[in-house]
């Protein structure tokens, strides 16, 4: 891969932000291609698993942020960049961050925390969401440690997923300690691939979640919160 | 009333914030009875509509924390007042409030901007929520300024409800003239009494919502949310 180029996959908005912490906000999505995760519920797992492999784009930063416009005209200020995991990107993503801020726009990223950049500081809604034992993925805890090391004094997020009892334990867990950190619990979508209404599904394990919340004392500055973009657009892509 | 306590109608929890600035987070209620609006949509009329006064307790501050501890034990540490209009409180509601932050617990507050006190700036959370036109209400903007001018400096929200074309005009007003305050924008639920699962009617209303939030460029920084609440658990009262 060129050095200054992104690996692109999807670029489409305006669209509101579905979860976490800046949940009901008007943005624009980038998902970037690759992965160093194979979460085994992964609802992006075209970005990896070679299934689009022909929709994957390098783009410069300059090539995204014109794409951004198009699509959005002045109709945002903020653009969420997912994945995959952007993490695995160096210099052109600080310069796409860096580019996005010089028009006054706004960035959020998400990252499951396996891997550090140095413009993770400069992201403005920064997500660190370390996987749960239901993803089958391990959780290197050294390496995040260092990550939120990093961020010290810098205020981000944490979010973890959450499919059931053993997840809730896990994300109970990452919270004590990371104690100071402001920590998002996300209610897991068991079949991101269920096409119709799944609404009433999302709202049931989303009542589950919340009386796991309710009644753990260890939990009680956590927010627990349903992905709204599936619950009002089900599985649909692209929005 | 005594000069020392608070008109209370409703204790409860541990329950799930559904809606606002610290949606999705675990916290207590209590509201107050009493208000200076006759909003035609109000979900808690009973707190002024005399429907429910043999229910209205006159407690002290040290009486309404001592129900909230058997209530909730070691299981909260935020507390939600809400009314009503919790606004016609004067000093009981800042030694109530001064009474939970020493306690280490954490105060959020929502209010419709009428009237002004001093312990607002004593609360963590606060949501100022003008009313919109389908209320029937009028907003004095004169009062509002001054209570916003007051509170420059503290992180605060604005939140507006909207359930129509109309009040999405006020709610972008009230937005561009305070443009420096985090702004919400909650979906209005048409029936607050209906019984049953109403979650479809809500989520095609968010979905309306959304859209005119997408469309729109002089909204490009507000968040737009549902009452998760009523989402999960519709209409029921005490949760």
């Amino acid at each position: 891969m060129s050095s200054s180029k992104i690996p692109v996959i999807e670029i489409f908005g305006p669209t509101i932000q579905g979860e976490g912490m800046v949940i009901g906000r008007k943005t624009m999505f980038v998902r970037t291609a690759g992965c160093d995760f194979r979460c085994v519920w992964c609802d992006s797992a075209f970005t990896w698993d070679g299934s689009e492999k022909d929709n994957i784009r390098l783009l410069t930063p300059s090539e995204i942020f014109h794409e951004l416009k198009q699509l959005g005209n002045q109709n945002f200020n903020h653009v969420t960049i997912s994945g995959g995991n952007p993490a695995l990107i160096g210099k052109p993503m600080m310069e796409f961050i860096e580019l996005l801020h010089e028009h006054d726009i706004k960035v959020g990223l998400e990252t499951q925390g396996s891997r550090w950049q140095d413009w993770f500081r400069s992201v403005d809604d920064l997500t660190i969401s370390p996987k749960p034992p239901s993803s089958g993925m391990n959780t290197d805890f050294d390496v995040l440690d260092s990550i939120i090391e990093n961020l010290a004094g810098k205020r981000i997020s944490l979010k973890v997923v959450v499919f059931n009892d053993e997840d809730f334990d896990y994300a109970r867990m990452v919270h004590k300690r990371y104690d100071a950190i402001d920590f998002y619990l996300s209610v897991g979508n068991k079949d991101p691939y269920e096409s119709g209404d799944i609404s009433s599904r999302l709202l049931m394990s989303l009542d589950w979640l919340w009386s796991k919340v309710m009644e753990d004392p260890e939990m009680n500055g956590v927010r627990a919160l349903p992905q709204l973009h599936a619950l009002v657009w089900a599985n649909k892509r692209g929005v």
